[in-house]
């Protein structure tokens, strides 16, 4: 019914995805007995009864082992769960050393540098923190424009959740007053289709308010009218343009139908 | 230094392939706090006193999340592996049943059906089980044509397992003898770049020797020699075509320089 490419990338891109949870396309293919053996009566009233019997058996075995997969599903939770909770103390304790909400023992306090005469009035907790993390990171760098970099400074905190309903996670990126953008936390959430089969359903990405000018992800082009031309002023034109801040406005998740490289996956 | 696109694509999906695992974006930017405080001293010293005291704590913190990570692989890795014992003998009776090799009580065997002259000699286990069960999974119905069929009937058994060295991981198709390939069992691997970060890295996927004029993934062409040619003899030519088997002869994982298409993510 569609192209074939498509699919074969996204049966390797499943795979991938649920090779760290679950016995990838072998359970995907077992999960489907039921619908031969349960709903499609059909299907098997087409079958010899010794053969119709061995499938209903069949059946039997596929439920056994749902029931297994549903308790692992619910100790990983459990796992993951626990591990969140003892992470949490840690990341509180960056969030508050990076922004310098709290001092460590050791420093000097800022009040005292300045009575000092030092620089260090400018020195509140690990400026640039968040700017420089993502600069060190190999694919983020790439993202990241010279342009964006102004703007990034005033970010002071990433947070990753998870979410239910529907099922998926959340990014939040928290920002500082900045000249940019009205937006104090920019999101983006990713939608997944199953919570057992993590395939991305959709990503959407928080509207950025930018302040006027100052958008990072259009540019504006001024075209001198040509020589002669009637008109007297500059054509100015915008045109969007490669920038971190993209990341919150993803591209849509292609629709069945459309066409995708198979060379991709 | 590449494709920006390309990274992009990249950057969304690492996302995704991580949320099940790991706390995503947030990690993998932390974990670069150690090159920042660890290994470039020369940043460090370009900070002031005081804010290179902070980030020495931050190296800290990153330590106590390492350390409690770790752990949280180890007991992730260890419960996956106490499911996958449980699973077992519910995939071995599976494939008992499946291919005739035991039967389950209230079937009558088929020499017995035999005797009553009934039909049932050739209804040994589930005839066309795996067939069937790859039909009902919508991506791979896609890519099974119907030439694939005839071959896809001799499919006995699917099994997935962990590889651990690269890390990654392996499905396995099992045949029974039949007139299209020598081989009883066809396999595709997946290199992951890192245990923890599960981003394809390859895929390699078992050579199949078909019989002569017996290949699925390629056609074979004649076309008739024009009118008034000086060659008698129609022009033969092969083609690759769709094929479920062309699984296995999976497309190279992109290097950085080649373009991907943004919109594939």
């Amino acid at each position: 019914m569609s192209n074939n490419k498509d699919n074969l990338s996204m049966a390797d891109l499943s795979a991938v995805i649920n090779e760290e949870d679950r016995a990838g396309l072998v359970s995907a293919l077992k999960s489907k007995l039921h619908s031969l053996a349960g709903q499609h009566t059909d299907v098997l009233e087409k079958l010899s009864p010794n053969v119709r019997k061995r499938v209903e058996f069949l059946r039997e075995i596929q439920s056994q082992h749902d029931e297994l997969e549903a308790k692992f599903f619910e100790e990983r939770a459990a796992l993951e769960a626990k591990y969140q909770k003892l992470y949490q103390p840690l990341y509180t304790k960056r969030y508050e050393i990076v922004n310098g909400t709290v001092e460590i023992d050791g420093a000097t306090n800022e009040a005292a540098m300045d009575q000092e005469g030092d620089q260090a009035a400018e020195d509140k907790g690990v400026p640039d923190f968040w700017l420089i993390a993502m600069k060190n990171n190999d694919v983020l760098a790439e993202e990241i424009t010279e342009r964006d970099e102004g703007a990034l400074k005033y970010l002071k905190d990433i947070k990753w959740c998870r979410i239910d309903d529907p099922k998926g996670f959340k990014l939040e990126f928290f920002f500082d007053p900045n000249p940019h953008f009205k937006n104090t936390v920019l999101t983006k959430t990713y939608h997944m289709i199953d919570e057992d089969e993590p395939i991305l359903e959709k990503a959407i990405g928080t509207e950025i308010e930018w302040y006027p000018g100052k958008c990072l992800t259009q540019k504006l082009l001024k075209k001198k009218p040509k020589k002669g031309s009637k008109n007297a002023k500059p054509i100015t034109k915008t045109e969007d343009c490669e920038s971190f801040f993209n990341f919150f406005n993803p591209p849509q998740v292609p629709e069945d139908d459309e066409d995708i490289d198979e060379d991709t996956v």
